[in-house]
């Protein structure tokens, strides 16, 4: 049953909310974006503004925990809206962290192009761009209040899993045959469990959603390939 | 100024609420201390139990979720309430996440112990050992509300970044030296990684207490050693 708000701007307040949330996910979005482009296209420039930017995201976290916090305060609100308003708290928390790791593969992209080295990236770039498509999903998701794209995201990570661990036995096999590349190598190991955890976060949010919408968790295990990584 | 609450079994359930973290925080104590153990004496049933043991602080986080959810919906707190409540979500998202690098770190210890290698493991053991100092003090200082205490760890942080990079950077020659060692070394570099993560989550914890405490976070930035990890 849909409660009516007698005040108008709770709504408004409410909306402001979910706002600051869509920036900051589109901004983590743009973040990872850039970061696979400047690991691609070896731009340090690129990798800088990345870097930089971070800071933004956390700005807008803390501002989603105050705004969250004097909503509770003001508002105290019930129920559903009382979900959504601690849904944005995980949710803001989980995209927060998106941005770390994003920031994280452009500061190892950095590292990479200082040191001069022509590093195999297609693996860790496509992982990356299945990752990104993920993200895109939940965050669409989250915003159209689309439970059933989100749970489509939740099942996907298992994909995601598969692929991090053919990129990481790519790069086992690499270092392996060619001790040389092993600095270069291990960055590249760090990135692809970066991404694999953007999509952790993603599957996190899908997760986060379908308790604000209908207050349970997904029913079932969540999918999860195996990720120990390295040879079994 | 300090709340009086006229119905005293309200300060019941913020005990009920506090008393809940502080048993997450026990456990999480405990998965990696015995993680760690499993780690150095190649004990596999020890292992598989901090595997199957993540399930229940992930149970416990779900508790304090629901329970966090349900004070602020019936008790509608103000001001200092409101922030520990807020703080409460926030500290056992933490702890939860802190649950999961302990159960990575047994698991991967599984995977070594099962490819029947000696691993050169005492400097991941030993870098997990300050961590597990750190966590310590910083769960003492969310039971004790010791903000003094909190931010000695918090600026700690440091450290344990510096024994990190000790850490990376011989295991990088190791596997440079003796190409053989490369699939258990980089089980050796995740883990040390997911140890370092959780010096980040112990430290996220004394911001999530000052900003309990205070409203505010600490001043001045993070502090944060280099450890993008590998050579410079």
């Amino acid at each position: 049953m849909e409660e009516v708000h007698t005040v108008k701007s709770y709504d408004e307040e409410l909306a402001h909310l979910t706002g600051i949330i869509a920036r900051m996910g589109g901004m983590a979005e743009a973040q990872l974006t850039a970061g696979l482009q400047a690991l691609a296209r070896r731009d340090d420039d690129l990798a800088q503004r990345v870097v930089a930017g971070d800071a933004r995201i956390d700005e807008l976290d803390r501002e989603v925990q105050s705004f969250a916090v004097r909503l509770l305060a003001l508002r105290q609100p019930m129920a559903v809206d009382l979900r959504q308003i601690v849904g944005a708290l995980n949710i803001s928390g989980e995209i927060e962290r998106v941005g770390d790791y994003a920031a994280n593969l452009a500061k190892r992209a950095l590292v990479l192009n200082r040191a001069g080295i022509t590093a195999p990236v297609a693996g860790v770039v496509r992982l990356g761009e299945m990752v990104r498509g993920l993200l895109k999903d939940v965050l669409d998701a989250y915003l159209e209040k689309d439970l059933t794209k989100a749970l489509g995201v939740w099942s996907r990570d298992e994909e995601v899993d598969a692929m991090y661990n053919a990129v990481m036995q790519d790069l086992i096999t690499l270092m392996t045959e060619d001790p040389g590349t092993i600095a270069t190598a291990t960055h590249l190991l760090f990135m692809a469990k970066n991404i694999e955890r953007i999509g952790d976060h993603a599957t996190n949010i899908a997760e986060a959603l379908h308790y604000q919408i209908l207050g349970t968790s997904p029913a079932g295990s969540r999918p999860k390939g195996n990720t120990v990584g390295g040879p079994e």
